[in-house]
C-alpha cells in the first residue's frame, strides 16, 4: 500500500471514531431502524464464514504470488507473470476474465551503496557501510557515485533555517522518526504519515536549495537495519535529484557522528526509468442473477515493491479477493449483483490500474454499489470501516452483528476513501470500504525485503477473507442497493 | 560472542541448574556458614552501584568503538584503532596499560549475492534474489559464481540419506530452524547450540559428499530478513568449499521450491583469506593495594564481526570492564588485589586473544584468582553464575544479597567456563564468571548488520556495569584470595 492517500483517511477516521461510535449507539437498537437480513442471508453468510477459516486457498494464492513468481514491480517480468496466473486462476473458478490495459512506469533498481569516506577532516583508516535503497522513482546519481557532505535536518523547518548556503552540494539527511509507540497502540498509520512526507517531498525540498541528494530514516517501526522503499514525487519546480532510504540505524549513526563534526559520505545509486509498458487489471465477475449490472468490487493491487515479495502489501489483499469469488462458487452461492473481483496493477508507484478503471468505467459509475479493498495486510481484523452514507452503514450494521461471531463487530464510518486503488471511484460517488485491522506491526516489514510470505498468518488471512467474502455478499443480496 | 562453546556450557548450566538452586538453598543461611563483608566492603560496593548507575561512561565507551571507528573484524584497520583507543582511554584513568602481542587471521568479506535461477527445468522469466552473507573463513566461489541445484536438508541425518549421489555438485542448504519459542522463554543459548553446528560444520560434512557449496538457515531468532554470519570450521579430511548463511526468509523460499520441483540458484561468493595480521590483547592494571601479584579479570572482547558494529558483541562487554577501571578511580577506592581490564582479540574467528594470554602468562597462573568475562550482550542482569568452586561460591553469596537491590541476586554455580577468551584460563583452573542475563532478544542481533549502538539500552548497560564492578571489587577486597 501507498499510504500516502490513506494515511490522511485514518487520520480523520481516528480522530471522528469517538463521535461517530457515540452516534452509532445513539441510533442503533434503540430507535429499531436497522433492518435485519432474511434468514437465507443469514445462513449463507454463516456458511461464507465457516468455508473461509476451513480453507487455505487465499493462502495458497498468496505463496505462489510470493514463492513462485516474486517481487512484482509495475513494468517487471513478474508482475506480468503474476497477470497472467491471477486471471487463470480466476478462469478456473469459471469467471468471465477481462484484462483492463494499463500503461505503467517501468522503474528497475541498480546499485544502491553508501560509504562514510571523511569525518572531521579526515579520512577514516576505514569507513563505515551505509545500509540504503533507492526510493522508487529516483534518478541516479553518476555511476561512480557522488560524494559530499551531509547535512541532517529533523523537519522541514530545519532545511529552510539551513538555507541554500547550508544546503548547496550537500547531501541532505531527513531524520524523522516513525513514532514506534503510536504505532503499537494502533495508530500506525498516524505515525505513517507524519513520517512519510519526507520521503515524498524531500527530495524535491532538498534540490531547491541546491542539494545533490536525498535521504529519508526509513518510514517504518522495525530496528533490524532495513531500509523501506517507497515512492519519492519530484516536484515540477525542483532539479530532479536521487533519492533514497537510509536505515532508522544508519540515520542515528549519521546523525551522531555530523553532530561531532564535518562528514562526508559516499553515495551511488543507479536506478534506470525505462520506457513505459502494458500491464493490465486483471478483472474477474461473479455474475449477479437479478442485477447483473450492478457491481460490488472486491479487490487488492497486483504489484509490489521489489526488495521482498509482496506478501503483506499486497498479494494478501488480491487472494482474499480472489479467496471471495472461490468461496462463492465452492457454496454454489448465487449473488443477486454482480461481485467484481479485481486485482489492481500500478498501486506503488503511479496508481495507473486505479485511474484507469475509473475513466474505462465511467459509463457505468453509477452501478457501482461499493468498492472494497484490502490493503493495509492480512492482520487480525476487528471489524469494517466504510466511506459511505448513514444508510448505507446502517444497512451493513447486521453483517456486523453476525461478523462478531468471530471478534470483528465494528462498524465505522470513515471521511475518506477506503483504498488507493479505490479512490478515484470513491472520488465519484462510490462507497468504499474496507477491513479494521491490527497494523502494529505492518509497518515492521511494508516497503521491505521483509515482506515475505512468513509474514502472512494463515489463520488471520483467512478471518480477512472470511470478512471481505461476507461483506462482498452482504451488499450483493440485500432488498434495496446500498446507496450512493 | 562466538557462542559455539558457550552455548555448550549453558546447555549444561541449564539442566543442572534446578540442582544447584536446591542444592543452594540447603547450604545456605541455615547452616550460618556465609562469611558476612566487613562494612567498609559493603558501602563500598553500594558506592560503586550507586556511582555505575550515575554514569555515562560505559555507553559513552560503546558509542565510539560503534560510531566513530566501526566494525572490528581481526586484522582490519578498525580492530587496530579500536586498540589504540582502549589503550588511550585506559591510560587517561592512570592505568598500567600493556598491549600483548597477538597474531590473528585477516579474513575480509568480498561479493556475497545469491539468485534462483532455474526452477522446475525452466529459466524463470525472472530471478528470485536470494538474501545471504558469506560465513567468516569461508573460502570463495569462483568470481563469475557457481551455478548448481540446490539440495535442502533439516539436519546431518538427511544429507547423509541423500548419499553422494544425491549431493554431488550440488549446493546444501541446512534448513535446522532456531527455536524462537526455546529462546523467548530464556533459553536462547540452547536453541543457539541445536541450530549452530549446521554453521560451523555444514560446509565440511556436505564436501565430504562431493557438495560444491554449502548454505545455513542463519542462526538467529528475527525475522527481519537478516543474515547471521559468524565462523565455520573445515574439517581436516574435507575438500574446502564456500559456505554461506541465508536468511530465515530465504530458507523458507528455497525449501518450499525445491519440495515442487528441482532448483538451480547462482552463488558468488568471494571473500579472502589475507596474511595474518599483528594485533592485541589491551591489558590495563588497577594495581591492588596489598597483594599487587593476585589477579582479577574484567573483560570482553574487542574484535566483532563486520556487519554490523558490534554493540552488542562485544563492545558493550569491553565498555563494562572499562567502567569498573573507570568507577574505582572516580571513587578513589583501593582494591587490595590488582583487577586487570582486559579487552580481548579475535574472540569471533580464532581466540588467539585468550590462547595467547594463557600462555603468555602460564607462570602467574596460580595468582589469577578469578577471570570475569561479559559477552552475552548489555541485557538486564538477573545474578551472576560462576564456573568456580563451592566455597568460592559461597564466598560471593553476600555479595549476591547486596546485588539483591537491584534484583540481581541470583547466584549460580556453573559446571563450564563462563565465557569464550576466558576459557584457556579456566582451562588451567581459573574459576571464571559472567552475569545472568537478559538474553531472549540477544539472537535477534548476534552476528548481523543490525549488531548496532541502538541495540544498547542505557540503562541496562549501567546495570551491567554495576554488577561486574561490584563482583571484581569484591574478589579483589575479600579477607580470603578466592578459592581456585
Amino acid at each position: 500500500m501507498n499510504k500516502i492517500h490513506a494515511s490522511a483517511r485514518f487520520l480523520l477516521a481516528s480522530i471522528l471514531s469517538l463521535i461517530l461510535s457515540l452516534a452509532a449507539i445513539a441510533q442503533h437498537p434503540a430507535n429499531g431502524a436497522t433492518p435485519s437480513y432474511s434468514p437465507q442471508l443469514v445462513a449463507e453468510l454463516r456458511q461464507l464464514q465457516q468455508a473461509a477459516m476451513a480453507s487455505d486457498y487465499a493462502y495458497n494464492q498468496v505463496a505462489h504470488l510470493c514463492n513462485n513468481i516474486g517481487p512484482r514491480l509495475s513494468g517487471s517480468p513478474q508482475a506480468a507473470q503474476a497477470v497472467d496466473y491471477v486471471a487463470g486462476e480466476l478462469r478456473k473458478l469459471g469467471l468471465e476474465v477481462q484484462l483492463e490495459r494499463v500503461m505503467v512506469p517501468h522503474w528497475v533498481r541498480g546499485v544502491e551503496t553508501g560509504e562514510l569516506v571523511e569525518f572531521k577532516g579526515q579520512a577514516p583508516k576505514a569507513t563505515q557501510k551505509i545500509v540504503l535503497t533507492a526510493l522508487g522513482g529516483s534518478v541516479a546519481t553518476p555511476a561512480e557515485g557522488v560524494t559530499a557532505e551531509v547535512v541532517v535536518v529533523n523537519n522541514f523547518d530545519e532545511l529552510h533555517a539551513l538555507g541554500r548556503a547550508g544546503v548547496t552540494g550537500k547531501i541532505v539527511l531527513y531524520n524523522a522518526r516513525f513514532d514506534k509507540q503510536m504505532a503499537e497502540q494502533g495508530f500506525a498509520f498516524d505515525a505513517y504519515v507524519q513520517a512519510v512526507v519526507y520521503r515524498g517531498s524531500g527530495a524535491s525540498e532538498a534540490a531547491k536549495l541546491g542539494a545533490v541528494a536525498s535521504l529519508n530514516r526509513s518510514v517504518g517501526s522495525a530496528d533490524y537495519r532495513l531500509p523501506h522503499t517507497g515512492s519519492l514525487r519530484y516536484a515540477d519546480d525542483a532539479a530532479r535529484i536521487p533519492g533514497g532510504a537510509v536505515t532508522a540505524e544508519d540515520a542515528d549513526l549519521m546523525a551522531a557522528l555530523a553532530a561531532q563534526g564535518t562528514l562526508r559520505m559516499h553515495l551511488t545509486l543507479t536506478p534506470q526509468t525505462l520506457p513505459d509498458v502494458e500491464s493490465y487489471n486483471v478483472i474477474a465477475d461473479v455474475k449477479g442473477s437479478e442485477h447483473p449490472e450492478q457491481i460490488i468490487i472486491v479487490s487488492g493491487h497486483l504489484d509490489s515493491w521489489d526488495l521482498g515479495t509482496g506478501a503483506i502489501d499486497d498479494a494478501s489483499g488480491v487472494a482474499v479477493a480472489m479467496q471471495t469469488a472461490n468461496l462463492i462458487r465452492q457454496l454454489k452461492l448465487k449473488p443477486k449483483r454482480t461481485i467484481r473481483v479485481i486485482a489492481w496493477m500500478n498501486e506503488e508507484n503511479g496508481l495507473a490500474g486505479g485511474r484507469a478503471y475509473a475513466q474505462d468505467f465511467a459509463a457505468q459509475i453509477t452501478n457501482h454499489l461499493a468498492a472494497i479493498e484490502s490493503d493495509s495486510g492480512p492482520g487480525h481484523p476487528t471489524g469494517i470501516s466504510g466511506h459511505a452514507s448513514n444508510k448505507a452503514i446502517e444497512m451493513l450494521r447486521p453483517l456486523a452483528q453476525i461478523l462478531q461471531s468471530q471478534g470483528a463487530g465494528v462498524l465505522r464510518q470513515s471521511q475518506t476513501a477506503q483504498g488507493a486503488d479505490v479512490s478515484p471511484l470513491d472520488a465519484a460517488g462510490v462507497s468504499t470500504w474496507a477491513l479494521l485491522q491490527d497494523v502494529r506491526k505492518y509497518f515492521d516489514y511494508h516497503h521491505t525485503a521483509a515482506d515475505t510470505l512468513d509474514k502472512v498468518n494463515p489463520r488471520e488471512l483467512a478471518e480477512n477473507a472470511a470478512m471481505i467474502a461476507a461483506l462482498a455478499y452482504t451488499i450483493a443480496n440485500l432488498p434495496e442497493p446500498l446507496p450512493r
